[in-house]
């Protein structure tokens, strides 16, 4: 698939983080960032952008709240080789607290937010984009959202200011046949924008649930090196760019990233496909609860989890 | 998805064998047995027929001859309570080595074949049939196929009484768009046909070329517990149950399968998605390299692998 529009986002550091609430080296975010510039990957989401008051900097490391200091220590002095990205949570940043373009080395904030949030996310991205950022508006959690609501979601957001809007399967519950039905709705709802998808891994559809994206005219895409994620993890990026027959994109330099850099965390923290992870995906719940029973001591216990989640369900 | 012509053949102890030689206890195959059928799964294919010559009975486990006697000890004296599949390389089971389905406990002979072997193919799934047995061909690694040999041994399949025809996804090099194509092509070819689809997981789409070859209108669909199976396995049978919307199907007893039986071979046997895989599915070969790098002791080396099969393919 070549298709010169096609952009993509690696979510390595920001959807990594929520595995280790970004506690990773400054020698990992390092090669992460060579490697996608040299993969020709197009933005890296370095992290979430927060205010100081919103979490305590002892417990989270810097890429929850991606200072310019600390975007600095990964770019160095001279120019970036790739374009930055970072993420905000509706509440989670105050306005005054996002620097000028200008003045700081992001270059697209992602907003994302649930369906009721959605006019402050259009705020908060019409805000950057007066400050001078791309923007886009990543609309989470879909698959609970009725008809009614997300369609008028998307006539606010059609109505808005920020040329790219997610679809996003916070859940890992949607089939193909869904991300089929999906971009196509945003894509006549939202004439003017372009359509991003992002998805995760709970019943091993991440990267087939892209290509669907893909097929029906999303042009945003989102992956991480080798799925790395909390819980069962997302697309992974050297599937999506091994599809992509774009000549500018080289799979090798990130073979060689999650060689050195992803293998030790995949030592340490499980993410990817199991067992209670399909479970939630099926059932179209947030993983928390499958993620809880995946890091206690009995987490091979999945019949006692998957009865426990049927008879809530019934 | 509910059609009421989809069947359901689980090879957990067939594939899965080409792991460790078959050699799981009678314990395993009788929870196997059991639990799918609880499942409401179609059929199981125990295992491969194969003539007492053909391999060293010292170093194969009972499941890659299929004997009665052996069959019998997993069946008990009753009646199944699942219809059982054997699986049929060419070249490795002698016409008559083969009982009469009256005297045995087999339903369903699939013969396995490269497309050069679909002539011998055909006949020894004929002589099945005219020993009782529904039959099916499964044309393996037709992703190396040219379109001439491929129309070929359609038209050849065509001509049999063979009524059951696979798509084999031997190397998981398959994208659903292939999927797509195929599917749409076997049933042109093959308007007297069932078709039925079985894919690897290089890739991570097993499960989604799966859907692919349902929505298509493949009707026979393999799988197998926790993708079960040598190299990057199968497509999971959990996850296809839950997406089918049949309710004769139950996911749970396959789950307690999994955690009972399927969890203590996956200490064992590190199946199921890594970069060396993917690299081989990309490249569209068999997955042996791949397979002997994962054993290898420098299994993590996966620069090293992906140099070393890029550049053989230059």
């Amino acid at each position: 698939m070549f298709r010169s529009e096609i952009t993509v986002v690696d979510c390595t550091v920001r959807d990594g983080g929520l595995m280790n609430k970004w506690q990773f080296s400054d020698q990992f975010v390092r090669h992460v960032y060579t490697a996608l510039s040299e993969s020709g990957v197009d933005y890296m989401e370095i992290g979430y952008l927060s205010s100081k008051s919103s979490f305590d900097r002892r417990e989270y490391g810097p890429w929850r709240f991606c200072f310019e200091e600390e975007l600095r220590r990964i770019i160095g002095d001279g120019d970036k080789s790739i374009k930055l990205s970072a993420m905000a949570d509706i509440g989670r940043v105050e306005h005054d607290d996002i620097p000028p373009r200008s003045e700081g080395s992001l270059d697209l904030i992602r907003v994302a937010c649930y369906v009721h949030q959605v006019d402050s996310a259009i705020a908060l991205a019409e805000h950057c984009t007066d400050k001078g950022y791309e923007t886009s508006i990543n609309l989470m959690a879909v698959s609970t959202v009725g008809m009614r609501d997300l369609n008028e979601a998307l006539e606010d957001l059609d109505k808005s200011r920020v040329p790219v809007v997610y679809l996003v399967d916070s859940f890992g519950a949607f089939y193909s046949e869904d991300i089929d039905a999906l971009v196509t709705k945003y894509l006549e709802r939202l004439p003017e924008k372009t359509i991003g998808i992002h998805c995760h891994n709970n019943q091993q559809l991440a990267f087939a649930n892209t290509i669907a994206g893909i097929i029906n005219g999303a042009n945003y895409l989102d992956a991480t090196m080798y799925g790395i994620g909390r819980g069962a993890g997302n697309c992974p990026l050297e599937l999506l760019l091994s599809f992509l027959k774009n000549p500018k994109f080289d799979v090798r330099p990130l073979v060689k990233c999650i060689e050195e850099e992803i293998f030790p965390w995949a030592r340490k923290f499980n993410w990817g496909y199991s067992v209670p992870y399909m479970v939630t995906g099926v059932l179209n719940q947030h993983p928390r609860t499958a993620m809880a029973h995946m890091e206690s001591e009995h987490k091979e216990r999945i019949t006692e989890f998957y009865d426990r989640l049927s008879s809530a369900a019934d």
